[in-house]
């Protein structure tokens, strides 16, 4: 409560003053470049943030140094003068490395300051019999790579982040992951000794949270109220709140997979009865359309290429992993299982079609209560439910509309993820990417030893 | 993103600084004195906030002249030196009125600054045969006598806060309220010119939220994560994290009494299935009990006192209304039925025990829902719960312990709420109160006028 009037101004409160200075001005010059619309020049920099053209300059040469902007050709300009160069974010500094662990698959993605994915690889393997140590040393084969694909692309790696299905404390212990059979593994620990990482450290956090930010930043701007459902081999969510994750108490929100659809229904692996993975969960739809899928039968490395579109042109489906370094838009196959249910569906296999009717009619009593707690206007399908959801949105949209007290007037969009199969690699890695536009002097300080 | 590096300061941009500068102050000082453990002099203040004596000094009589703060005797000192005069609260002053509509009952309350209960009013009856238009005239009949009342005690109404069980916008219209059989209700068209109001508006809000709003206020600090389960003839949560009341996207958060427990079970009013109500609604656990309660017989004024004991010192359980004005303390008696229910079930009556086992349960399925999506660590029972808390709570205690994720290493509190039946209505007075706390200078500047 004491608050002092005045803040005494000595010698070292000055000094201190102006680092900070220096550091809020470093961030803004870099938000502008990021948000432009077209590379601003150093003096349209001065116009819009009030500072100094030198000021601005000395900013701008900070950064060019630090590898976090680039030069590029001047625009074209009708006015008189010298057309001024532009400035745009690097393509060869700062990258971030995303990592996701979970049930049957190890994902890695290196994305750049731009946002760029410059690597992409999935590793399909079942890790249910794995010991944690073991799965681990998988991942660190994954992390291998990507720092020798950082190196031959120029890029440095700014710091790795690793989406794990479970509950994950604030200091990366995994306390459970139920699907994963694990409980207390200390991945920090285990993994953050990794060379690679440089003693950099290594964040660990929910994959549905990490997915749900990498769709709040692949999404239009406006999309800031939602609920990510990740449909894998468990359930969760990620909510999105006023465009900002929401995490709970203890930072342990969004099991969705453990919200009880049929109080006294199936038992579950987390010891309670009739949950929404048991109903919902990829190995409860593919044996209800009876499509159960060996382990060692999943989505083998040379899966069928396929394209699609995404948010920012066309996406590519690929294999085990992307055919070189630069593939910066492919997006893992879907498990085959899944790939043949979606296959059945389309042409109106009863067994499919009743499989996908039955999970959306359970995802949907459990989306329906979380909206009513919630207030969310968006659903997200995500994980192996985008590629299914065609059929799964009209019965969960049903469900919403029966059970939601504010559907008659508020209509829920139920929508497929704009993101594949990796959006929690892609959501970690971008969360590396933005503690770096959000803290550059940290970056440069980092830079400079 | 346009951030101008330093504010031109010119004569009006000091005058407007100024006044803000006044007005932090003032909060500053008023702070100081609500938080104190004894009534700070005039010299504790200035070291405290390390303003001038003179600036605290005219600071505190701005308070006094306006009737915010009054002077107390000095309390004994050791030291040497004359004691200084001491300075608290005004109980003589501004004052909130807070108002409940609920199914089967209206509330009144006016709290003073120092949060005493000056005034309290309960009225019981059944509102679903009534027109919105003339249960909100049975509310102003409330508003009528709590401003004489203020009057009496020499209080000013500083502010008028109403609770509804329904979805309420930011403008006081009651969108929906199932139970009520409400639609888009104008609640401040229809109430807000009410004399006693002057004209000064009404806020309206969800009654759960605003009982939540009161429990997190009467509760000791640190209880800063829980979900208040409101317990009516509806059931609606208020959801408490960090200490701030969670909204929602669109303020419409919380309708846990239509989260579905049994899919295809009851059919409820909202149009869905096997909502929570029709399963632990006080209709539904008094049916099932045999202790249907028709709307006449429900709890008459000449209900039975009995005494229990609250956070502050004894409650007492009061019958239509407090006996006097300063009857500070009653908190309305459930229903009666609810009463012969707690009575049944502590004579262990069989049907009174399965009917409440069968609620909890319910509660206990949608709740693991809710602290598995929302990461609460705490439960509380209010309204009719609250009263039934020593019964229901270890099946809910159980089904926590079944279903939640976290349930193992992270045990979660399930209590009775603190507040009695009329915490929406503390809630809602509380909520004007800390708003003059906070912003007195608007409360100066009005009664400057």
């Amino acid at each position: 409560m004491a608050q002092p009037a005045a803040v005494p101004v000595g010698a070292a409160v000055t000094a201190v003053r102006q680092a900070s200075l220096r550091e809020h001005n470093l961030a803004l010059v870099l938000r502008q470049i990021a948000t432009a619309d077209r590379p601003p020049s150093r003096a349209d920099l001065a116009t819009a943030t009030g500072l100094t053209r030198a000021t601005v300059s000395a900013l701008v040469d900070d950064l060019i140094t630090g590898r976090l902007l680039t030069e590029v050709a001047p625009a074209p300009r009708s006015g008189a003068g010298r057309p001024a160069v532009g400035l745009t974010l690097a393509d060869h500094g700062p990258a971030g490395l995303g990592l996701e662990i979970n049930v049957d698959y190890l994902a890695a993605v290196l994305v750049d300051l731009t946002g760029t994915v410059r690597h992409r690889a999935v590793r399909r393997v079942d890790l249910r019999p794995v010991p944690p140590a073991e799965a681990l040393s998988l991942v660190g084969e994954l992390i291998s790579e990507a720092g020798a694909e950082a190196d031959r692309q120029d890029l440095t790696l700014a710091g790795t982040a690793l989406a794990v299905p479970g509950l994950v404390t604030a200091t990366g212990l995994v306390r459970l992951a139920p699907n994963l059979g694990w409980r207390d593994v200390d991945v920090p620990a285990l993994l953050g000794a990794h060379p690679i990482l440089g003693g950099r450290g290594l964040g660990v956090d929910n994959e549905a949270n990490l997915a749900a930010l990498g769709e709040l930043h692949a999404a239009p701007p406006g999309s800031a109220n939602f609920v990510y459902i990740s449909g894998e081999v468990g359930i969760g969510a990620g909510i999105v709140l006023h465009g900002t994750l929401f995490r709970g108490a203890r930072g342990w929100s969004g099991e969705i997979g453990h919200v009880p659809v049929h109080p006294e229904g199936r038992p579950c692996r987390c010891g309670g009865r009739g949950c929404l993975e048991q109903y919902a969960g990829q190995e409860a739809i593919l044996a209800a359309a009876g499509l159960t899928d060996p382990p060692s039968a999943r989505a083998p490395s040379t899966g069928r290429p396929a394209r699609r579109h995404g948010p920012n042109g066309p996406l590519r489906v690929d294999g085990d992993r992307a055919d070189d370094g630069s593939a910066a838009r492919g997006i893992p196959v879907p498990g085959a299982a899944i790939a043949r249910l979606a296959e059945a569906a389309a042409r109106d296999d009863p067994a499919a079609c009743r499989a996908l009717v039955d999970a959306a009619t359970a995802l949907g009593v459990a989306v329906a209560g979380v909206i009513n707690l919630l207030d969310v206007d968006t659903v997200v399908l995500g994980g192996v439910y985008a590629p299914l959801a065609r059929w799964l949105a009209p019965t969960v949209r049903a469900e919403i509309g029966r059970r939601v007290l504010t559907a008659a007037w508020s209509p829920v969009t139920v929508r497929a993820a704009l993101l594949g199969g990796d959006a929690a690699a892609l959501g970690a890695a971008g969360s590396v990417v933005r503690t770096v536009l959000e803290q550059p002097a940290r970056w440069l300080g980092r830079t400079a030893r």
